[in-house]
C-alpha cells in the first residue's frame, strides 16, 4: 500500500512536548504517532495505530501458535466477580470504579482473571475439556498514581492477557513454559534487549512468576543480574543467601557498654573502634552492627495488629518494597509515636532483639543473622549498646525476612559471581496462579475418576502498547525513531527531493512498483516542502529504509538510506529490487 | 485455517436464555457467539469475535476506499471538551461519568465529535490541509435506559465513527454523499434488507441527516415507507403536507353549542352527528375536530418556561417523540394540575385556540390546520364546544409543529402513493453537522485569501456489533443462524458423522486440502458426539456450507448441505473443488 504524505493526517513537531522526559515519549509525540488526550491517556494517530496493530499481530501469531483461543471480554465489568475474589477492595485506588444510571457499581477492567475463571466454570465441566488456553488483546484501565512517559505507563493501554486452565500442576507448568517460550520468541523477533526476572507475585497471588523486563535506563523497575551466568531477578525477588551457622560455644560473652554519643550506625562504629572493640580480631564495620526495626503488621482477616521486630545488618537500609513483598499478603507500617507509648519496653534508638524476645515480640531477621553470628546492637536501655550479642545464644530469631536493600556487588546465587543493579521496563509477566481464582469461583470439574477437582490456572500478560514505547526507547537516535522492519508503520519511506517534474513522475512510478510487489510505502510527495525538511521528517518518523530521489536523479541515481546506517547510491532501475530484497530480509 | 471443535472453547445450548426475547439474542447466546457479562455488556466468544472482526474489516475497507484515515481515540475521556460543547450535561444519564483517583471528572466516550474537532484544530491550520476524513473502529459506551436484546442495544458496543472536515458546504455534501454510497455498498454486500430514512438530527445538532434502518419486526425505531417510490423516513422526520389554504369569505360563522356529554372526541362526534351538524355538507368525523393540547416548553438558556398550545386533528394521537423532535432543542412536558391553577383561563377539557389567542398564549398547529380550515373544538367554557371555528379568521396560528401521529395510509410526499409503517433497527446514521462543533472549538483556518474561516463537519456512524445482531435477525430459521459467506466465522463446516476410522481419516485429509486452498474450516472432529448432535450444532452455528461424512461415505459419497437450502450428494473426490467454487462465489 501507498500512503501519500500530502494527504496523511500528520504534523511533525520540531520541539519536544513540555511534559515529556523520556526519549520514547518525546519522539512518539513529535513524530505524530500518539497524542495526549488526558494524563496517561493517549490517542493513536494513523502512524501509531499501524505500528500498534502490527505489534498486536506479532503477539497474536504466537498466542495462536501455542494453541491459545482468542476472545474478547468487556472492559466495563460488574463488581460482583471482583467481590468474589476480594479484588474490588484489594485493588485499591488503581481500579477505576463507576456507577451506572441505576447506581450499580461497575469497574473498568485492569486485568481479567475473574471473568475468565467464571466463564470457564460456566462452559466446562469435565476433565476432557482441559487443558484450555484463552487470550484477548484488549484495552485495559488502571488509575496509576503516577502515569508517566506517554504510553510507557498509561491509564488506558492495550494488553494481551492470556489464561491457562489445567487439571494438573504438570499441565500448568507446561502452559507456563509454552508462554515463556512464546514471549521469548516475540521479544527476540523484535530484537528487544530484555531479561527474564524471577519475580514476586504481588497482588495476583500464586507461586512461580517471572517478569520480562526490557533493559532501559528510563525503566521504573530495578532488577539485578549476575555478573557470571544468566540469573536475573526483580529486586523484590532477590533471595539473600543465609550466612553459615556457627557453633556458639567458645564465643565471647555479650557485654553491655555505655555509648552516650552513638545514636547512628556511623557514630556507633566510630565509638566501637575508639573503644578498641574488635570482631573476630578485626576492626568493627557497619556490617557488624544490627538494626532492630519495629513494624506493625496487619494480617488479612486478623483483627488485631501485631508488633514485630525486623533485624537487618547496620550497613544496609530497609527496602520497604522488599519487606512488603516478603510479608505479603500481610501489610505493615513502621512503628511510630503512639506505638512506642503502647509498648513502653521499646526504648527508642536502643531497641535490641533480646528485649523483644523477653517481651514476647516476634522477631524476623535478615538471613545474614544466622545462628552463631555476633552483633553490636541496642541494649534495651538508653545510651547503651551491647557488643557480642550472639544469635541463637543471646537472642532467638523466629523467622527470616527479606527486608534489607540489595547492593551492587552482593553475591549472586549458585556461584554466578556478584549482582549488578540495572533498570528495566516491565514488558510481560507470567504467573503460575495455582487455584486461588478457580477456588474462589468454586470451579468443580469431574476428573477421570468421576471426582470433583479444581483446575489450576496461569495468567500471562504482555503490555502491547508499552512494547511500542520500549521499541522507541531501544531504537532511536537524536534525530528520531528507528523501527524494526516487522513493526514499522511502513517498510520504506520514499521522498522526492528534486523539483524536476521528471523526478516526481519517477517517484510515482517507483512507489507503484513497490506497492505492486507488496511493499508498504510512505511516500513524501509534498510538492512545496524543502528537501531538508523531508530528510528531517524521514529520520524522525523512522522507517527502516528511505529512498531519496534527489540531485543525482538527473544521472539516473537514487539514494538508499538505511535508518541509522549507511547511505548507498543505487541506479534508479535497480532500486525496486534492492528495496524488496531489504524488506524481505 | 482449521479449527477443531474438539478443542474449541464453545458450549452450545439447547434452551433459549431466560432473558432473551428476540431471535438474534437467543441464537447468538445459544450458539456460543456472545455471553452476557452484565446488563447490556457482552463478551465475545471465539466464534463471535471472528464474525465481529470480519464485519470490522468490511467496514474498514470501505472507509479506506473513500479516503478515510484510521486512528484510534481513547474511550476514557476528559470532561473538558464535552464542557466546551455542552454535551457533558446535555447527554444526560446516557453518559457514563466517573472520577479518577484525584477526583477529576472523566467519561466513557459515547461518540467522539469533540475529540476529532479538537485534534484537527490542533494539527491543521491551512485550507490546503482540507478536506480530511478520519475514522476509528472503537468500543463505545452508552448507559442505555433499557439495554435489550443482547448486542442489539448494548451499553458497551463496537462502532465505526468517521468525521469529515471541509472548508466549503459543497465539500461537506460530497463527503456526505461518499459516506452514503459507502454505507450502501457495505449493507448491500451483506444482503441486509434496509432503508435509508430521512431523520432528525437530535442531540447531534446539524442539518441534513439520514438513518440506515435494517427492516426488522424486532426493531425499536418506527419508520414509514412510500407505497410508490423510494421515500422512507424516520417517524420523527415525517413532514405533514400542509392542507390547502382556503378563502375564508363565505364560510359559515362559528357557533357555540352546549355539549353536556361530549367529553371525548368520540362523544363529541356522536353529539355533532346527532345534532345534525355537517362539515362541507357531509357528516362529521373525528378528523373535523381539533384537539387543543397545552404543554410547558423550556428553551435552553431561557429561565422562564412557556405555556404553549398545540393543535392536532381529533382523529390523531399526540406523538410525543415527534413533538420532541419538532421542538428541539427546547424540551417540553404536558401541562398538568398545578399549571391549570397557574393559568385559570385554561378550562380543562374545553380549551380552544381562540381562548389561547385571547390570553396571549403561543399556538403551534399541525400543518393540516391551514388558513380557511374549519374545526369543531373547545369553546373555552365548561360543557361547550364551538362548531365552524375557522383558522385565520376566528383564531391565529403562530407556527406549525409536527405533533400528530403518523398513520398507515397517510399520503407520501411527491405523489409517491401512501405511507406504510414498519419497524427497523438503526444500523448507521450520517449527519451534516455543519459548524456546531468546529465553532465550539473555535477552529480558525486560513482560507485561500488568507482570511480565517471555520470548517464544516460531518459525522457518520455504523454500529458494527449491532450489525452482527441485524445479520442474525435477518438470517436465521428455527434451527439456527445462517451467516453470509463474507462474515461467517468459518466458510465451511465439516462434520464426520460416521464411526468408521476411515471416515475420520478422510475428514482429516479433506480439511487439510480445504485449508491448503485458503478455505476457513470449522471441523467437527468430536469422536464421541452423535451424528444427530453434530447436525444440530452445524445448523445452530450457521456456517453457510456444511460437508458431512456420513453413512454414504462407504460408497465414496459425502453430503454437501447449503445452510437453509438443499442438500446434495457429492462424490468424495469432487467435494474440495465444489466447496472452493461455492466459497469463492
Amino acid at each position: 500500500m501507498i500512503t501519500r504524505m500530502s494527504q496523511l493526517f500528520l504534523r511533525t513537531l520540531r520541539e519536544d512536548p513540555a511534559d515529556a522526559e523520556v526519549p520514547s515519549h518525546k519522539l512518539l509525540v513529535r513524530a505524530g504517532y500518539i497524542r495526549r488526550a488526558a494524563p496517561g491517556v493517549y490517542s493513536w494517530l494513523p502512524l501509531g495505530l499501524r505500528t500498534l496493530r502490527k505489534l498486536e499481530n506479532v503477539v497474536r501469531a504466537e498466542m495462536d501458535a501455542l494453541g491459545g483461543q482468542e476472545l474478547l471480554f468487556p472492559a466495563l465489568l460488574p463488581r460482583e466477580p471482583f467481590d468474589t475474589t476480594g479484588r474490588w477492595t484489594e485493588y485499591g485506588e488503581e481500579l477505576f470504579r463507576l456507577q451506572d444510571r441505576r447506581g450499580t457499581d461497575m469497574l473498568l477492567g485492569p486485568t481479567h482473571e475473574e471473568m475468565f475463571a467464571a466463564t470457564v466454570k460456566d462452559l466446562y465441566s469435565s476433565y476432557k475439556d482441559f487443558p484450555v488456553t484463552l487470550y484477548q488483546i484488549q484495552t485495559k484501565y488502571r488509575d496509576e498514581a503516577r502515569p508517566r512517559a506517554g504510553i510507557l505507563r498509561g491509564r488506558e493501554f492495550v494488553m494481551k492477557d492470556s489464561y491457562s486452565f489445567d487439571m494438573t500442576d504438570a499441565g500448568l507448568e507446561e502452559a507456563y513454559a509454552k508462554h515463556r517460550a512464546a514471549y521469548q520468541r516475540i521479544f527476540d523477533s523484535l530484537n528487544i534487549d530484555y531479561v527474564i526476572c524471577k519475580a514476586t507475585s504481588g497482588a495476583m497471588g500464586g507461586s512461580a512468576s517471572e517478569e520480562f523486563l526490557a533493559v532501559s535506563p528510563t525503566g521504573e523497575d530495578t532488577f539485578v543480574r549476575a555478573t557470571e551466568g544468566d540469573y536475573a531477578a526483580n529486586v523484590e525477588a532477590v533471595v539473600t543467601p543465609p550466612a553459615a551457622e556457627r557453633d556458639v560455644s567458645g564465643l565471647p560473652e555479650a557485654v553491655v557498654h555505655e555509648t552516650p554519643d552513638a545514636e547512628t550506625i556511623d557514630t556507633l562504629v566510630e565509638w566501637a573502634n575508639g573503644a578498641g572493640v574488635t570482631v573476630d580480631g578485626r576492626a568493627v564495620t557497619a556490617a557488624d552492627t544490627l538494626k532492630t526495626m519495629t513494624v506493625i503488621v496487619s494480617e488479612p482477616g486478623v483483627e488485631e495488629d501485631e508488633l514485630v521486630g525486623v533485624l537487618i545488618p547496620g550497613d544496609r537500609e530497609l527496602d520497604v518494597k522488599r519487606l512488603e513483598a516478603s510479608l505479603e499478603p500481610a501489610e505493615f507500617r513502621l512503628a511510630e509515636g503512639e506505638d512506642f507509648e503502647k509498648y513502653p519496653f521499646l526504648i527508642k534508638g536502643y531497641i535490641g532483639p533480646k528485649g523483644l524476645n523477653d517481651s514476647g515480640v516476634r522477631v524476623l531477621a535478615d538471613p545474614r543473622v544466622a545462628t552463631g553470628t555476633s552483633w553490636i546492637t541496642g541494649a534495651d536501655e538508653k545510651r547503651r549498646h551491647v557488643v557480642g550479642l550472639v544469635a541463637g545464644r543471646d537472642f532467638t530469631v523466629d523467622g527470616h525476612v527479606e527486608a534489607a536493600e540489595v547492593k551492587e556487588g552482593d553475591p549472586a546465587p549458585e556461584g554466578q559471581g556478584t549482582l549488578t543493579l540495572a533498570r528495566g521496563i516491565e514488558l510481560g509477566h507470567i504467573f503460575q496462579l495455582g487455584r486461588k481464582y478457580t477456588e474462589a469461583f468454586d470451579m468443580q470439574i469431574l476428573d477421570e475418576n468421576g471426582k470433583r477437582a479444581v483446575p489450576t490456572m496461569g495468567s500471562y500478560g504482555i503490555g502491547v502498547s508499552r512494547m511500542m514505547a520500549v521499541l522507541a526507547e531501544q531504537n532511536h537516535d537524536d534525530k528520531g525513531l528507528k523501527w524494526p522492519v516487522a513493526v514499522a508503520p511502513y517498510q520504506v519511506h520514499v521522498a522526492v527531493a528534486n523539483k524536476d517534474a521528471a523526478a516526481m513522475e519517477a517517484g510515482d512510478t517507483l512507489v507503484e512498483e513497490l506497492d505492486a510487489a507488496g511493499v508498504e510505502v510512505l511516500f513524501d510527495d509534498r510538492p512545496k516542502v524543502s528537501p531538508g525538511v523531508k530528510f528531517k521528517d524521514a529520520e524522525l518518523l523512522g522507517m527502516p529504509f528511505a529512498v531519496i530521489l534527489g540531485r543525482a536523479f538527473a544521472d539516473g541515481k537514487v539514494e538508499l538510506r538505511i535508518r541509522g546506517g549507511e547511505t548507498h547510491e543505487v541506479a534508479a532501475d535497480e532500486i525496486v529490487d534492492k528495496v524488496i530484497e531489504l524488506v524481505r530480509g
